[in-house]
């Protein structure tokens, strides 16, 4: 019997209300002996800290690095070993690409054909606009089957998200890619007979495109990898009975909460609408996820300052957070990435729990260090922040007599 | 190659003994900043605590919490999630009915049977002295079929212990019990043909009760649930090559000792007779599992003074533990009753390990964050409670060459 059997079983409704605060990237290193975190002025988070259980979060596994699709699956109660979302899948959720059960997508790249030979894999990085210019003339110039449509997407510089629409389009295909240069383009073949209309009509798609492209010198073809379907994912509401809303900015967090049946709510690029989004859905739902990017965009840049100046940012709206008096507030992150590193890493994630419920420890501040060796919860998987936030807010009954 | 399976590879038999000292529901939350243990004065537990590796252990999952069977289970060395319990026999073990081989056990509940139809699923709350007269009447007056026997153990209010005995009995049986009232009473179903035998008789075995309390207005119908067969578990003796001895007072804890080969010393309810217990069968052992119950009972109650004064009582006799120079000691929990919450609580259990060859952590004080924070052990599974004490007793051969 694992988690998820354990959820379905013991999982109840109840009225209490769970705020999940994703800061994302939010854990460093240290510069000059202090982290991001350290060298932040936060006493809002702080001040929560130390009436909080609090501990530090692996995403996936000791040491392993996680993409922002498995660290959110684990955070939103999934095992993200055993539910592995297709590259295609989240590169079409972080494009803002409206996937439905279906349609298909793919990663692709503009490539350069030469003499029957992929010369170049990228098309010489072509620019964005570039990049955005024929996508345009693509998607004017196809002629999909009957009952079918094709669209591009366009990404930065070569890449595109790919989408196929119409009935019977399985994802059990391998890519058109041939990974390296000075290789002729390979086809799409079915990994089984459930795949043959979807590999004859991407197939021709690409011809279509080639065609469409020939008077082009760069970007004259296109290389696809990673098709997949929109996943089969039970919902949040059927593992775990409860009514879950996601409040995001970016395209890729509210892609994910889609995903999982998350209610999704837009808002805007400001820190104040974040906070504005959860207020004005807060009395009709008993989950919410809470996304805030400008911690890992700044890791991401290598810039600590940024980084410090975005915690800051973040801490001054804590107030507004525990104004709504959540029953359970988790503050925690996806993934750390820490300027040092400019990406993302596998330190574990600061992680907060406030509750009537919650043994307070003795973390003095909200840090990677005090959490980790004072906050009491000690070193866990991110997968049971779940059980825990359903546990302190009553929805989870008794196992066994 | 999961724990059971390295047990039986890697136990041997030592003289070394090991007491298990468990202190029911001992974990709290706080009421006025202090839990129960820290409130509490409890200068023994506290001075083993300063000797010892402690931590925190959690039963089954972190979240989840478990009941009394399941919690045991991990600190006896058995997967909880791999063996559960069915409702009847804990039932049954709770109540104190011996539980064999050959018989079947269910949860049963007096009804009102009216025109046909349950009118009220448990018959009015009858009160537990007419519940105890109408198992009386019933158990005098029944008839079962020649090698067969069948009795009925009065519980609380309308509640009873369905017991019937003889070959062939099989558990894999539906519920006698329509669930919800308004509906007519329904005939037990067989899983299989292995269960014909024992449907048949229940089936038979509730006619007769029907017609015995025909006369009654209230009470003259029962209905059953959680059919359930002395479960095939391996006992501790095969997986850990311990000779084990349970000294208990309640019904429920030594039904669970029982369940896995323990030998059963049952003492009376005074602590005084536990520590008597423990030392009149300490040379003919190997393994002690002592259970404490005041602890629990006050959580249940909300009784947080009085769970201050259990722990007060439990630490006076800790000198009695200490002079019997086990090589091993353990003092923990099976799961946490804090008072606040006045039930079981998936909180994880204070632990604290004493041995020659444990390292003893910085903990001052026996209490749930001293445990935590400073013990050395930080978090476990309680199933692993009894890989480390079998380890500290020198019961494990080594791994791998």
């Amino acid at each position: 019997m694992n988690w998820e059997e354990l959820a379905k079983e013991l999982t109840q409704s109840t009225p209490a209300k769970i705020v999940l605060m994703v800061i994302d990237g939010l854990g460093g290193l240290p510069v000059d002996g202090r982290t991001e975190l350290e060298a932040a002025r936060h006493p809002n988070l702080d001040a929560l800290a130390r009436e909080s259980a609090c501990g530090l979060t692996h995403p996936v596994y000791p040491g392993i690095t996680p993409g922002s699709g498995p660290a959110h699956l684990a955070l939103f109660g999934y095992d993200p070993l055993r539910y592995q979302l297709g590259r295609g899948i989240l590169e079409a959720l972080g494009s803002g690409v409206d996937v439905g059960p279906q349609d298909l997508v793919a990663r692709g790249n503009f490539a350069t054909l030469k003499a029957g030979l992929i010369t170049d894999r990228r098309a010489g990085r072509i620019a964005t606009a570039e990049c955005e210019r024929l996508c345009g003339r693509i998607n004017a110039g196809l002629h999909p089957p009957s009952g079918y449509a094709f669209s591009l997407v366009a990404g930065k510089e070569h890449r595109f998200v790919f989408k196929a629409s119409g009935p019977g389009l399985a994802d059990s295909l391998t890519d058109a890619d041939p990974q390296k240069e000075g290789k002729p383009p390979i086809p799409v073949r079915p990994l089984g007979p459930e795949a043959k209309v979807a590999a004859d009509l991407i197939n021709a798609f690409v011809s279509q495109v080639t065609d469409i492209l020939k008077e082009e010198s760069k970007a004259n073809t296109v290389l696809m990898r990673g098709f997949s379907k929109f996943p089969a994912i039970p919902t949040m509401t059927e593992l775990f009975k409860i009514k879950p809303a996601a409040v995001a900015n970016y395209p890729m967090y509210k892609g994910l909460a889609k995903l999982v049946g998350m209610d999704v709510r837009s808002v805007g690029a400001e820190t104040e609408e974040l906070f504005r989004g959860l207020e004005s859905c807060y009395r009709d739902f008993d989950f919410f996820y809470v996304h805030f990017k400008r911690t890992d965009s700044a890791g991401e840049d290598g810039n600590f300052e940024a980084k410090v100046r975005a915690i800051e940012e973040f801490d001054a709206f804590v107030p507004r957070l525990t104004a709504l008096q959540p029953e359970v507030l988790v503050v925690t992150s996806d993934h750390s990435t820490p300027a040092l590193l400019q990406g993302h890493s596998w330190h574990p994630n600061p992680f907060l729990i406030r509750s009537r419920y919650a043994l307070p420890g003795e973390a003095a501040r909200f840090t990677e260090r005090e959490c980790g060796t004072r906050g009491g919860l000690g070193r866990f998987p991110a997968l049971q922040a779940m059980s825990l936030m359903l546990a302190h807010a009553g929805k989870l009954k008794k196992f066994g007599a």
